[in-house]
């Protein structure tokens, strides 16, 4: 299982003394960029036509169980749900030692990011399958 | 239909040229805060113990179909899809005048926020009920 | 004397219960921008090559006096302090009614975006200092 | 000197492709925290009367050098360039490699945090000083 570990940040709190529920979309995003980065790859990756491969969002979702606080250490666990034809599925667990605080769900699409800001969605190819095969969850 | 309007600031867009994703979730926040002022409530309702009602959330999901840019002027209609005994969801759809650019939703558990700051759940009253009960969407 | 005002989000609220000191910079950044519009300019400038007029920011700094909290109907009040060769100096003044809660600065350089992502500096033009002299504080 | 590592992340970077003006006062902030926790101190320090010890912010600032883009490994040096009466200076330097990205600097007061969520400004004691005086700059 692939996880990070971060400190929570003063500027993620809110007036309710707790993380502000926006604040943990940012942080499984950041989880997913290191994910991509221990494989190797990146969430702009490069391609040999001088264009590069990214990964819009279409759906993010979040449960929040427990409240996690100023300087809590979280350990976001990250691992991937679905391979689709253009799509990947990642899943999320927060936990702060034992306790789970959120679990939380990010599916992309793989596209083609070309040089006039266009996004053009493309079939994931079986070679960046088979890297990113090891993450599936069982 | 209660909808307010807002103009896409600079800080939410990201270097994929649009706005990121998290960005929608604060803003689906700001709209449910102001329909609860239009109905005369706020999500941080004093009560006549000197305790206050709030509504922490334990789930909010957003599905995204076109990017939105800098400046552009953001529709974000918000109604009330369901009130249970403790909970509350909240449906939201944001467009750039007739395009649909994403549908989120957010679900609120009513709570007496005390003065050690503990939260409790507590039933939605009837009194809450009837004055929420005009934004519940058909 | 141009201003907007706005209302403090949740999100730019703090577990110190009053809006986060990084929040301002966002909301003088919006005030600007508001100030641009108003004279009918943008922040990214489309001139006639296809390229873009952009102002990265070289400084920014804020004297907070009071403390804005959740829901606060701030009034932002903006001014040129100074046009340079090449830069432009901005003034804030945040207040809740007569209350001074913050001033800043921000000072932002003349560039050519160029389509390759570059910035060059650029002198302000007649032109343009005309169209922005009206802001100009005494 | 005392300094942290943070890769930039995502959220940090706005439209023009580069961190937003406004990121760095977090990062700013986050390597304050690190090192008062180096130190054993806590930016909401418990003191024995159940109340807390905290910093609001009197003044924060920002020069702009070089800008910093999404994945880069920044490194953020602080240290303390003033102990006052009631107040503290830090002073931050962001550089990637050897380039210097920014400087800043960031002036807290230091205050109780009362029960009642007022701040009372109070001298800081001859032990904190101590504590602190490691990390002044020359």
């Amino acid at each position: 299982m692939f996880s990070v570990q971060r400190r929570v940040e003063f500027r993620d709190t809110d007036a309710a003394g707790i993380v502000h529920f926006s604040a943990f979309f940012p942080m499984m995003e950041s989880a997913e960029h290191e994910l991509l980065r221990h494989l190797g790859l990146s969430v702009m990756q490069p391609l040999e036509n001088g264009s590069h491969l990214t990964w819009p969002r279409v759906s993010a979702s979040c449960n929040y169980l427990n409240s996690a606080r100023f300087e809590d250490i979280l350990t976001v666990e990250v691992s991937i749900a679905k391979i689709g034809t253009t799509s990947l599925t990642y899943r999320f667990l927060f936990r702060r030692d034992d306790l789970v605080i959120a679990r939380g769900e990010i599916t992309a699409v793989c596209c083609f990011w070309q040089k006039n800001g266009k996004l053009e969605k493309v079939a994931i190819s079986d070679q960046l399958r088979e890297t990113l095969s090891p993450m599936l969850s069982c």
